[in-house]
């Protein structure tokens, strides 16, 4: 059962919790495959989206999660919105709960705005990622996708690649990783390494073929490309040489592991188009997943409110 | 019964009406506070919104009342349309008859377009708000919102506060609360006094603190803060010292006196967070009712089209 | 029956698919009239707009088609999207369909994408224009508006006129209208000529008063105002002069003669007003239509796919 009527990061859950939401992931991945993908458990239940990201992806993925549910699901558009004219994001939230929404779906470039929205409402806040916090959606869709394929977490060995220090992929899931038992690895450059990460129970590698020997899973993360500007890193070439998961390393990993990007991918950058489009490539399942796993959550909190 | 099978302006509505549209939102009050907030009588039907000035506020609060009325929402889009493209407004309106729709929503900011669409369509137009001329549907939500805390408009003492001049909601409730028999009072500086409103029947107020006084019921207006750039205005804190609604000015008014305000606010511009968070305001309530009296709106007018 | 589960271009149609498809437009606009616009047999699917140029007519009506077949509907916004943070149009489309869509309708700058799209996807493509070459939607509401006006294609003495060189709407008409046995005269300036186009079986008319000489349908292109700019022409003023459709001209062509327009018209460039409002216009039977034709093309495709 879950307890809470928000899901603000994967740090709130139990390893119980967690896998509720799996399993009843699983339940609604078969209501996909059928002909007519569309069930009624949230009619007359409103999905509202406030995104101050751009993310079509990930919106596009939660507004078709709700209308499968039989929800209605609007954007709040926040560049033509009263938030541009000023208003403060706790008025707009009000707002939007005045209105009768069930959900707000929030992204925001401030780590906490979910928690901070969580503590003022009584509708139930979903965080779609919120800075270089969280994004636990993303998350349960990995573990997800990867327990499609394995047999357990325990004792599997996932690296996770790239921009750690900016990355709320990477948080929530070392942060879901580590609770359900699998080792975590992080392969980074050193200028994108967070201090003290190691607090976290993980291994921190800066060489790319040192890190990915005898994983079980490798996540790559999309390169913000921006932050080649800023001084993090040499080219974007350079970047490729020293991190890009080409098929080469690959081989380095177990024969079995699995090839995972949360999307969207800079090919040659973070990854090359071989291992992409490859056998042990599930990049596109996880994107199927996400749907799935979205209903699962929308589901799960519909129901703690109740 | 209403006899228009267009929403235009308060102006052209009798007091009957306005007694037969509050009615019906009460009715569709209690549906938005039922689990499932979904009823059929628009199924089929399709509600389109062309809005020329940003609005996700208003925009939104029709499209889930179209919803729950169980009909099609879409929004024409202004920024990437044929408007664009150099298209007339009466080719676009008509286009989107063609296309089906039962309703258009519209805001422009001219004056009159709404009626001169009236003229040349055959499907429902509702004004959304024109220029500096009517927003009637918020003021039909003021009015239920105060019709649910008093017992009637006769009498009333209302104090409308700010910029009256470039106000469609001003004018929309001052056409509504005299044809309902209230007293109503504008307090506003002296450069945003439109000429000749006295004619309405309101008594114009420069002080704050006079206006006040002994009423009932207090509409606080949002600030366009561009006025203030084209010197209408000397600062935004000389507009809060003399115009903004303040706990101590509050206090002026009657007891009991209700705080209003149409939104997005800007706190310490109009209004104070005290008073616009205390006990007195029913903002948040003006919203939720907006969503009711919506639904009735559309609802009654459909029935005219029969 | 139509073979290909994309509809891609007229090219690609038989004249059999083609009357097929206008033949189910024909049972929809029927359901077009009645009181409640909906019907059942797309419950449960998803369409997806994925337009790289702005057009809200377009999308506005195969919004509604799919609203009015009962499937979800949702854009893809490129703006936003992930298109911007420079992912492939490959990925971007294997996305969407990860996310489950049934249909994507897309529009796009080059000739082409529609065709490679189809190549790599399992789900319905549907050719929303695609650079200079095809717009098949609009040539088939184009069709089924002559159909219903004339008693038949063969012999028919079409005249489109305009800006063929770059006119994706006179491709997909030309091919459509030879299939079916229409003559098709073009009628534009040198400048924007296509070269080698009578090799499609037309004649080329660079005199307007010649071109428009008995002819049974007169079908006017708009004018991209950018032209001008490039060099192609003289001025809007000359360009009215040598080839707007003027109530003198119409004169020319055959007593019924249909004046038709695909929008958004500039009235005084292409189309005199007294023409476009007059009686022979069928303009904005055009866009009811329209909905009719994506209707059916829906409807079609998602038969192939079972």
């Amino acid at each position: 059962m879950i307890k809470s009527k928000d899901l603000l990061g994967i740090k709130e859950l139990t390893s119980e919790e967690i896998y509720h939401i799996l399993d009843t992931a699983s339940g609604f991945r078969d209501v996909l495959k059928r002909d007519i993908k569309k069930v009624p458990p949230l009619r007359g239940k409103t999905v509202v989206s406030l995104f101050f990201e751009p993310s079509t992806r990930t919106k596009t993925s939660f507004a078709l999660a709700a209308k499968r549910l039989s929800a209605d699901f609007v954007n709040f558009s926040v560049s033509t919105s009263s938030v541009v004219k000023g208003e403060s994001i706790r008025d707009t939230a009000l707002t939007i709960q005045a209105l009768g929404a069930d959900f707000v779906v929030i992204r925001h470039g401030s780590s906490g705005v979910p928690h901070f929205l969580s503590s003022i409402l009584d509708m139930s806040v979903i965080n779609a990622g919120d800075g270089a916090n969280e994004h636990p959606t993303q998350a349960l869709l990995d573990l997800f996708t990867i327990q499609s394929h394995k047999k357990s977490f325990k004792g599997l060995n996932v690296a996770i690649v790239g921009d750690i220090a900016h990355s709320r992929v990477a948080k929530s899931n070392i942060y879901a990783l580590k609770k359900l038992g699998a080792e975590v690895r992080l392969i980074c450059p050193p200028t994108l390494t967070p201090a003290g990460i190691e607090k976290l129970g993980v291994e921190v590698f800066h060489s790319m073929d040192e890190g990915v020997k005898k994983t079980d899973v490798i996540m790559t993360l999309r390169l913000q490309l921006e932050r080649q500007s800023k001084g993090f890193l040499p080219s974007l070439k350079e970047y490729y040489k020293l991190y890009g998961l080409t098929t080469e390393r690959l081989k380095l990993a177990k024969h079995n592991a699995m090839v995972m990007h949360p999307g969207p991918m800079n090919r040659g950058v973070e990854i090359g188009s071989a291992v992409a489009d490859g056998p042990q490539s599930v990049i596109l399942e996880q994107v199927t997943n996400g749907l799935a796993v979205r209903m699962a959550v929308l589901y799960l909190l519909a129901g703690v409110k109740k």
